[in-house]
């Protein structure tokens, strides 16, 4: 366990790097979410570990999960899941508490930035690895003006697990 | 307060993101050093605020400071300090647990990188905001096949703090 600062503080200089280094605001968004899915593809086996968490039974369940259980062990904060559709495979995850973006303002020259699109990418990453599809979109974020952070997450495809062997064998 | 792996992972994804943007494992060095230098002096204020210590003495209680409760803040370990020159100008800061590099292994490519690198640019940048111009070298990098940890720190110039107002007015 550790202050949140020198990571907030890392996370800052990562994203001032990139727009440095790929100039294109819409570069920048990708790279973050590139490098979030790799995290969450990793970190999900932290987060089995730790949690202790027995299989979820339905998307809500997992959306519930990660907002309460997920947000709390990385961020250190928890989420909201609201906004559900009507099928259970849509809903939002909204932040009103945002360790990552303290200290931080953005300039005129980065509109169009997802600051926290490493986020969404861990969120995309880390589902994949429970046979969950998604897409995962920022619908809120306040940083833009918005009241709130609010990320859509969109469940497109639940892969069946598959065996190592076949059951009958 | 959170969970390091979120760090830990994120800062291995800095890394790899900069191999990839620099190529040259010595610019890689160079760009990690200057991204902790300038987390390093905004950390200082946290630190400052946080640890509630009072002004360090000499340059000798301020790295059993860094050791002992800078590293254990925003790292969440401790570290040790040693071999002292004669005049009290330069020790080192040995770490043996060191979570900045939890699930990594370096590739041949990567001979001559300082993984850690982000951390010497930390010590130098707070330091510099306490008017102790230092040098930071690797002495001793596990990743690097070392027993330990070893960060020298040598103190280069002490600058008299400048005060707003002469204190005769």
């Amino acid at each position: 366990m550790q202050n949140a600062e020198l990571f907030t503080l890392t996370y800052g200089a990562i994203v001032r790097q990139l727009l440095t280094d790929l100039e294109e605001v819409e570069e920048v968004n990708k790279q973050l979410d590139q490098m979030g899915y790799n995290i969450g593809i990793r970190l999900i086996d932290e987060f089995l570990a730790k949690s202790n968490v027995s299989r979820c039974v339905d998307f809500k369940e997992t959306a519930e999960m990660i907002a309460k259980v997920g947000f709390k062990m990385f961020l250190g904060v928890t989420a909201s899941v609201m906004n559900w559709d009507a099928d259970g495979t849509c809903c939002s995850i909204v932040l009103e508490d945002n360790p990552l973006v303290d200290f931080v303002e953005l300039p005129d020259t980065c509109q169009g930035l997802y600051y926290c699109n490493i986020l969404s990418g861990v969120i995309r990453g880390a589902l994949e690895m429970v046979a969950m599809k998604t897409e995962v979109t920022w619908i809120r974020d306040m940083l833009r003006g918005d009241d709130a952070y609010e990320l859509q997450v969109k469940l497109l495809k639940q892969v069946p697990e598959e065996y190592p062997y076949k059951d009958d064998e």
